[in-house]
């Protein structure tokens, strides 16, 4: 199987023109869910999928289908697709890469070996990133049933806007749309830019994740006395910021000992009362701790929330602990996984496996179906950031690898 | 000398209503200024100087004097008040509690004792706690010529007006106005609460202050790489908020091992991006360190920068430090000191010397002529908030302590 130059140029072309819907003067682009960019992203697509002949629907929810009909009515759909919302001021490939992928690829499929025996169906998911509402996988977790529906009422963006009420702006949550759930999955691929250093730093061309880690997240909250910064004598002190700095130092130490792929980070603090000369007397932060063993990672949290408790009382502050977020490890398919390891070799791409440390649609189909996530590289590791970059030649690998694999799935099986 | 209750309770009723000017519906009080709460307040004084038959004058800058002339027309003044300016959502005692103080005993004496020999004139510095503008101590700056003029146009508050602009908008900075630089202090007395634990724990009810401590102010920047805290390994992070926490939790370890009268806070940190699963890039904090002696000051700020920097180098993070404020410890007068000891056990109230760890107007009288600042106790040592509280009976005693030492000063001598 070899692709001609135009599939590849048509991956660059797409993100190119993608990346002008939500463009931002600064070069970031925003496309939160639901928003006008959003819409004309999700068009743009629509057209381009009924370019390619395929059969475009939305469902209830916005996730937007181009479906490329297989010989066997019966037959069950090959999935394959990212997410079309961005974080805000985002790169360009992050999420498009794979709808974009996804599209070159069927349309490369169609016009070279002509009707499969499967559906496949070429996905872009509403939301994945969790920017405008506090939920991630409002795409594809509709796609598997992850989520209640009771949650689009009681969700607010930031304008009070209910995740509910935005999506009925846009035109989605109508009785007559196709309900979002899917039980004729027979796979889900998706490909995704990196986000990390790992292939840059080996110099492979293409990783096969093997799992997406688990994800724990907390919300610590530290009470303590606020104070004058002159007045009060430092062992008479019960300042929550001194508090939550040994806390945090002290999740560096055990994450940096505790070893790869353990990832822990505090990301985000709110500081009462935030003045240079006010001992501050509460402290609200985040706790973002992954791993791939669900085991080692609940391990490492009690053992880390544990510390915290004896710090605080060694202070005699209070302390608050919220869980805000638990995802499991989530293995992907070993079967798919070996196949692509195949077909890497075959077209002599040099390729590792690896773990995701990012969430990723995948993760929310590893249950339901068989699922394979294949990486680029991402430059210098950026991601969510304007300077976000994958080489062509990176990204028209994707492609290849992923043609291959749809058509294993599609045509030969 | 004994006060008949009068004006003991003078002093809480003028307490009482210059609390209204500026109250908020919390029970705070915001009197930032040349506000209109501020000018207001400044009114009210201003009246009960003249009901008090004293001679009411403001300076150019706005602070507000009342004199009481004595009989020798050549004789220098002794000074003695303290601030208008509140921060937000203040007490009723911190400045204000100096002022009143000053007003009741000035009444007193002109009741009891007639005419003295040398003015006494009671002071409302327009300014001390720098919580409108960037800067502290613009009223007493002004009387004792530490603040050079151009700094009236240079600074600006949080609605870009300048300090000059919002001086004019109060009515002051003409030309025909008196220059606020004074040549002719022969004392300067101030009456503060403490604002600190320090008299309710040893149970005195004076404090008569040795040195007001000197204060190094910085702001820390620290620049790490903004990265995805899920893709990123802990031994390729540059993550300025871990190493801002370890340099924060080495800063409190090294002030506590120091010990007492050292205290050092950082009170205020500003993160990016402030995102629960990104790295932090950046992040900034302010530094506030205090001592009496200049020498262990300075030697302990160089060792606590020297450590930031050994930090940030082992973690290959840029670190930038920039010096916000130096206030030299300023020693009160040993004279005037000695002489409030003996007034204490004369009136039987117990006592101790002190140190302020809080900056005061007296520290810049404290080089120009001789001063004194006397303590009263404060509840909790809570201040710069409305449960701010001293007793009725503290009031009394401090203004009792302040009427017998202007006594000395202006008739004895």
């Amino acid at each position: 199987m070899r692709m001609d130059t135009d599939y590849a140029s048509s991956v660059t072309e797409l993100l190119a023109k993608l990346a002008t819907y939500g463009a931002e003067k600064k070069g970031g682009v925003t496309r939160l869910l639901y928003t006008e960019a959003w819409s004309q992203a999700q068009i743009f697509l629509a057209d381009k999928m009924a370019e390619a002949d395929l059969e475009v629907r939305y469902d209830s929810v916005g996730n937007l289908f181009g479906r490329f009909q297989g010989k066997s009515p019966e037959a069950k759909v090959i999935l394959c697709g990212s997410h079309i919302d961005t974080v805000r001021s985002a790169g360009k490939y992050d999420g498009a890469y794979g709808i974009a992928a996804a599209l070159t690829a069927v349309r490369f499929l169609k016009e070279s070996y002509g009707t499969p025996k499967r559906h496949i169906e070429v996905v872009s998911f509403c939301e994945e990133e969790g920017s405008r509402f506090p939920l991630a996988y409002w795409g594809s977790g509709n796609v598997v049933g992850f989520h209640k529906p009771e949650l689009a009422e009681s969700l607010t963006d930031s304008q009070d806007i209910s995740l509910k009420q935005a999506m009925e702006d846009a035109g989605f949550g109508k009785a007559d749309q196709p309900d979002p759930f899917r039980k004729d999955l027979y796979a889900f691929i998706e490909v995704h830019i990196e986000q990390g250093i790992t292939l840059e730093r080996t110099g492979d061309r293409i990783g096969i994740v093997d799992t997406i880690a688990g994800q724990r997240r907390y919300v610590v909250t530290v009470n303590g006395e606020t104070n004058h910064a002159g007045t009060t004598p430092m062992a008479m002190r019960k300042d929550a910021l001194a508090a939550s700095a040994e806390m945090i130092h002290t999740l560096e130490k055990v994450a940096v000992r505790a070893g790869e792929p353990l990832v822990a980070t505090v990301g985000s603090m709110k500081i009462q009362s935030n003045i240079p000369n006010v001992i501050s007397g509460s402290v609200e932060f985040t706790l973002d701790i992954r791993h791939i063993s669900e085991t080692l990672l609940n391990g490492f949290c009690d053992a880390v929330l544990g510390m915290f408790q004896v710090i605080a009382e060694r202070r005699d502050v209070e302390i608050d602990i919220v869980t805000a977020l638990r995802s499991r490890p989530t293995p992907m398919d070993i079967v798919l996984a070996g196949r692509l390891e195949r077909i890497c070799s075959d077209h002599s791409f040099s390729y590792r496996r690896m773990m995701s440390g990012a969430g990723h649609d995948a993760q929310m189909f590893g249950s339901v179906c068989p699922t394979a996530m294949i990486f680029v590289p991402s430059k210098d590791g950026i991601s969510h950031s304007p300077d976000e970059y994958t080489a062509p030649e990176d990204l028209q690998a994707g492609v290849a690898i992923l043609a291959e694999m749809l058509y294993e799935l599609a045509y030969e099986e």
